[in-house]
């Protein structure tokens, strides 16, 4: 059976490719989707894509991975920052969890430097860009060998 | 009249359970439920017993608490430590909340030791496991009389 | 062509008048609606004007401001102190954002004190009571020209 | 053979009842104990009631309850928060410790915020006044059983 | 008889307009005070307008200004974030205190943060540039009514 | 009838005298209890003056004094800084305290820089050496007139 | 010849009487010199008493003092807590010092807690009233003898 | 012409596979750097592979990747934590560096959660094994083309 | 003569050998006792051992020491990070005081990191198991000829 | 035309040479502004000496430097660790500020460490004595060239 | 086979004797190693004394130890308080650490009252001079065998 | 006999003049040391110049220059912040010692506000350039006079 991959979008990343590109730059999450789903099908994973600005939703789709999904790959955004609950249910899902973020989030203002997910994530891959994504699906795809 | 004691859940408690149960219990939270509909039942309470992973959904069944409630139970998981939110929701409430833990938030991370909730809650039961949403019950009554 | 204010108001704030009134005041959030659209009629603007108590919803109204609205006066409530994701959504927007306050914040408790939501306002309109929703429209009249 | 549980209470709590009754309430601490009696005779324990001002004291009560006791309740007044050594003797008791707090130490002085005791208690009740300690018992018939 | 309003400017404020355009604009503090006459001339209030860079003068214009005035509009430049004296001035005042700053001090350094003037504020109003005087002054209108 | 006043003395003020004499001076403790009574009597009060190296101890007298005293003088020493049962039986005493310290605590070490007492003292009087005593009971002579 | 101290009082203590009577008291500054004056020449000094709101004016009378007074009893009001200056004139000024304060800075607002004038300072007298003045008098005439 | 990679390790990366194996894996070093080179070669890079325990030769291995490489990948072990110079180096190559580490730093003792090295790394990668030196790689093959 | 060291034991450490023997080991208090006493009386010296859970009663002892003894040993248990009131009467004893713990307190809580009474140490030994007292004996050995 | 540099001078700084001569030295500031003229006459500089005890008198002569000096030399004594306000004029002023310090400030108490000068200073002279204002000139003339 | 053991030395402990001897005292590093290999030899160790300001030096003496030594004895100078990398290498060894200091780091500054090595310390020895070296192996003789 | 300076360059500063040239100018080390070798000849200063990356090596450099030098101007460049080695080594040198640094550390990141070497620094110089060296070189002749 193919292995499925949750990919966790959080919020504002909807608007990614418009939202300060000298950033994040231009490419859409659409665009990133699409990468992932062809660097996921390569690897032999499913892939299953969402983003969402709602904390509850996202801490509802990591309880359903729980069932569904052998890892998650999540860019928290800005919730990676404030959301413990999050944290519990990522904490709860107990498979691999990728954290990744396109921008340095090291280089930026003093409240993105900590964050809640790092504790209990299996790897971190931070300001490489949208192939943030594409390397994290590379690594699970190595540690669930 | 049969006075309505609201028991609101916060985010991952759907999980009861299944997420760390050396921790939490094997109980559900559909067990809990049932526990406390019993004790609520003898002590002459009607119970209102819901979870949300929503922070704003919290927040708004506490409004209508306002009308419908003699007195809040509310175990608020994560955002305990987060929701300023649901503080501000349950100061406006003014009748008395009851703040539950069933673990021992103390004996845990750092970020758990501090509860946006805890000062302005008429009291606060912590760490004895599902049983301290009765011992809750039981002290509503005590006060409520 | 009438330019759009946004009016956007976050938790708790569907109960203004009957929350803490000796703080905030009798008059109702329907009240400050009405007398936002006449100060904002007088001065050439449309104005919408919501609430919300999801961190969620708000965050995507203000994405659909991006299109629809030429400016936003934001009372964030609680949010103002613990959303970066709003944070990150008025920053993506990228126009004019007046935050508001009905009560003196800094008088308040130490977690108050501290605006996520202000660094990247163009102004700040405190403790005024509703008349501040009326000068922030003003202001952005000025400003706007 | 009736087990039994020792309540110990700390500094200040001999005055209980008249010191600061709008915050402790009125009953005595004779009152507390023969609540606490009572409530202990009908769950089936021996109940060992005792007060001191003085840290060393407490310290060797806990030591006696090592062999004579099955649990402690212990309400250990500022000493919760300025006593590591009370904390040192509970921890070499072993058995479950529940900390009780007749007012809500939460919306008091940030000193009183931190309890060096509930780090290793098994359970912790704050707020609800002398019902508090009752509760405390009905916790531990619970957990003994 | 025509209630008075102190406009107090503290140290550096008559360097506007070449101080720093980029974050304070052109408008020189005679240009501002021109602006405020003519919309206190309006609202019915004889206006009083002064700039010292003396700490000490200004705590002794407040002082004066317990007889002579009906409400402060005060922008204490540095003093805002250093001088507990003032701050001791406008409590003894007694009467509305309105703070103004030009820029928005939020998205300054750490230190331009925290105002000891904000406390005791009837209301705050920032980064709005020297509109933000007359705001205050409309403000002052609507509540000395 | 003469009303009492009670002077307590903490931890190592037996040794007074002996111990760093260029910070405490050379009277003795019985000197200084000499000099007390010399003025306390001629101000019409009788003086209990004791000194004790438990801090149960000192929380007992203070119990005790409730009755007895109209006011009490303590120099708490090192409990000063460490002791919440102190001034929580200080509190309870609820008529006026008077802290003294011989040395100045202010200019020692950091420790030594934050009283428990202070916060709930009528007045204090710091390193004016054991003159300070004696101005303490001419300070309660005022003001128990 | 008669030694002479220096009275000297800093900003806001020339509305002493008016300002916050309730923490305050109802003496006036006059009131207080009088009373200064008689206790002074009861105690063989001459008494130069004065007060400002000017930092640097409390600055220039302590170096005045330098050669005209014998000791310097300052009650720097704000600036004793933001005054490194006025520190460092008293650290120059070579003789002793004794601070006071009315009301009981200790239990106000933290950043009163801590006196820069303390670390020098040859004794302090805290929140007896204005019998503090007369106190420290007492105090230098025991000191200076 | 190929370009280079500086692939360079910090203090007691020369253990790797004998030291805590639990956390770092029991791949040793050489097995890193053979893997590298295969996915380097792969890539069309010539990697340059070095270790060393010596502050002052990681920074002029550093200044030499100026003349001679590309790009940097770093794993400056304890270094990351301590060392301000490695910084000053890494910010004067001026090309990109990319930081990794074989375990996840952020859920191991405090000290190790701040990276002086991130702040001006292009990219991070954290906690997923050796495999990290190899997702760089491919990082930098994306970002140099 | 024989000069005398007293080894003076705090809170708790009656329970030596009962309590968390994987850290403090299984000898009792009696043991190290015995131990102590031959190698005290092997290097010249008459022994006083003692322990106590009282602060005033250890703070009594050193105030004896200071006629009875050369030396002491000191193991304050918990004392050790709260009592200012030990750390002045050691101050006070003025000959060598040589600090002895039985486990790393620094590999255990931050609480237990802080010692009052190392700055007025002549030595600390800490870790090295009951052993560590006879060392300290050797040192004093040498120190004292 | 002769560039004019202004040496500023700030509070105490008048009492120079008898001010703790140990560490300021027995030079006065008469002697310290005769070795300027000097020093600057030989530079091709106008020399203006000033000091004064007042902050908002800095103030002002900051502002006249602006027009009338083509650089400033400051010492600006215990303002430097207090003033913002001298800061924001020093910014102002825009052309080259050199801070001199005669003692090592560093060495000294904590609250001197930090400079609120430093910042915008162009160059930093500390604890060469008097010497630091000759050769704050001389580094002046090597940029003003 | 004699069991040996490496005594390793940081920065400045070369100048052992000379360096401030009021607080190391006078025997040079030689006498040091003079008296360790007398006390191993006759406890049955073989002794390898070394002394480098090098950290990397240090570092990699550890790694051989792992071959060659029973256990480690480091006086690791400043390097204590800033070097993880030694922290690391000391972890990795696995065997016995005993942390000796000449001087009482305790009663010096700040930055020296915290040691990196500490945590993984089987022993510490701190303040008793020269001495603490021969402890050290005593308590090694006794835990080795 | 010509007494000799040492000026020793720590980390990065052999690429000055390449490193960051808009903070560090365009002067290559080579010119800072024929600029200095002219002046400390002029001076009568015979100038050993050197630089390393090594912290050990710079330890070892004042370790000589105790015998070779009068004086020591030193610029460590980021081992100014992180060094206690260096600190410890220049405390033992004993001769005056002047900081260097040719950018204004306080105008950029936290981490270098504090320099180690800083509080036994005979003088410091800051932010002048190149020309910093040479104006130490005057300050020492002056000295050392």
């Amino acid at each position: 059976m193919t292995p499925t991959i949750y990919i966790l979008n959080g919020p504002n990343l909807n608007t990614l490719g418009l939202r300060e590109p000298e950033i994040y730059g231009s490419a859409t999450l659409a665009d990133v989707q699409t990468r992932c789903e062809a660097v996921g099908s390569e690897a032999g994973f499913e892939i299953v894509f969402r983003q969402s600005n709602h904390e509850g939703e996202l801490v509802e789709w990591i309880h359903q991975a729980r069932d569904a999904a052998a890892a998650i790959v999540i860019n928290a955004g800005a919730y990676t920052h404030t959301s413990l609950a999050i944290h519990d249910a990522l904490r709860f899902f107990g498979k691999p969890v990728v954290e990744v973020h396109i921008s340095n989030i090291h280089s930026r203002e003093e409240i993105r430097h900590k964050s809640l997910i790092a504790p209990i994530a299996a790897g971190i891959i931070v300001g490489l860009g949208p192939i943030g994504y594409e390397l994290a699906i590379t690594a699970l795809k190595a540690r669930l060998r």
